[in-house]
């Protein structure tokens, strides 16, 4: 897989690129990365990359001029998925990582500043992603979280598995994760749940399972209401819910 | 303001933090990082910091008693606000970038590999945040948008009212961002739209806002449904449909 991130900050991306999972699948060949700087292809003796916009308004917007001098030195070929980061695109999320890790080729589009002239997406952009509603200073950072996300699929992990049981994973059927427990069995007052230690996998499977629909119900009613609940989930929570008030009480 | 970040990674910031608009705003002091390499307070010649999960699954939790070890060494002040990275947190937004950038020390607590054991987040944690609804590797991509988010609120940007016009930003009332326009006035057979020439404020408002309700409506329902929509906006919105709809028959 190669990914192209066209950026004004080529240098922003040294050190998350060369560790942790990132630089896993980098150093393993798995996923190629080319970090293009943009001020390269900007005009005049100060390789200017910006304007002030157009209608007024604060700071400086990245013209469509830069692009397109990129793009005259360095053709777009047809199968180069182009994404560009802005507050306004698609929101990102587990379903988008999975589709794009897919691509052989994508570029990333980084706006910086106030934004990049809307005729570069008009252009050049098969996509419009936002991680989030927040605003950046700049996609750098938007593009390290997708280009992580997108490596946890790419053999990045060194255990598929891992995969499976994961928050907003098919295999949690859109289900917050369960609670984590390791060593000791108790640590600062608090005991493991004695059912994750009874060998029982069926019951551990039911436990987990409970947990993350409490977890989902408690604290993103937004998710809840699109998941599959069971007759017999229901009696479940019943059942935990009635027996952690008798203990209680 | 000083931020603390808890992570089993700690040369992964070098380049962000050192770059833009974290770079900027502590090469000013206006923010103070404090990366803690967390594997120093790993257990035997091997500084384990993880281990298998109860219950079983895939995958290696980070351990409570690494976390204690930490913070025997260094007490939780009573004014540090301490955030965990959890993909089951509450999901980050504009608002709470704004609260954070308030507070003057808070920690980041951040997982890796399957989690961190969840009595960590019992003990230590004042709140637990997710950044969307995808699954990252660790914590620290997570971690720099957040820093990066709440840097625009500390004068890292050189101009506050580079804020206000934002997407998710309380002047644009919960709207996305109209679009951006620069020199030259064509390029790739698009023109800026005239009203932005006409030098007229009150019209460059409105065709602004009539954009922005535009653009919310077509890309971002779920934030629409949540705006206040005068009367006038809808005429507004009327009119510039008729308009082009009558440019294009």
């Amino acid at each position: 897989m190669n990914i192209k991130i066209l950026t004004l900050f080529d240098d922003y991306f040294d050190s998350p690129f060369s560790t942790g999972i990132i630089g896993n699948c980098i150093n393993h060949d798995i996923v190629n990365v080319d970090i293009v700087n943009l001020r390269e292809y900007g005009t005049g003796n100060y390789k200017k990359c910006d304007d002030y916009p157009y209608g007024g308004g604060p700071g400086l917007i990245m013209t469509a001029d830069l692009f397109n001098r990129y793009y005259e030195n360095n053709p777009k070929k047809s199968d180069d998925y182009t994404v560009l980061f802005s507050p306004t695109g698609t929101v990102f999320n587990q379903a988008k990582a999975k589709e794009l890790s897919m691509k052989d080729n994508i570029t990333f589009i980084l706006g910086h500043y106030e934004g990049i002239d809307s005729r570069v997406e008009t252009t050049y952009a098969d996509e419009s992603i936002s991680i989030g509603d927040y605003v950046l200073s700049g996609g750098e950072a938007a593009s390290i979280v997708v280009v992580d996300a997108i490596c946890r699929y790419k053999g990045g992990l060194g255990n598929e598995n891992s995969l499976i049981d994961d928050t907003f994973e098919e295999g949690t059927n859109g289900l917050l994760e369960y609670e984590q427990y390791t060593r000791p069995l108790e640590i600062n007052n608090l005991k493991v749940p004695s059912v994750l230690l009874s060998g029982d996998h069926k019951k551990i499977r039911e436990f987990r399972r409970i947990q993350s629909l409490i977890r989902t119900f408690t604290y993103r009613q937004d998710l809840f209401v699109k998941v599959d609940i069971t007759k017999k989930d229901i009696f479940a929570i019943y059942d935990y819910l009635a027996k952690k008030s008798n203990n209680n009480s």
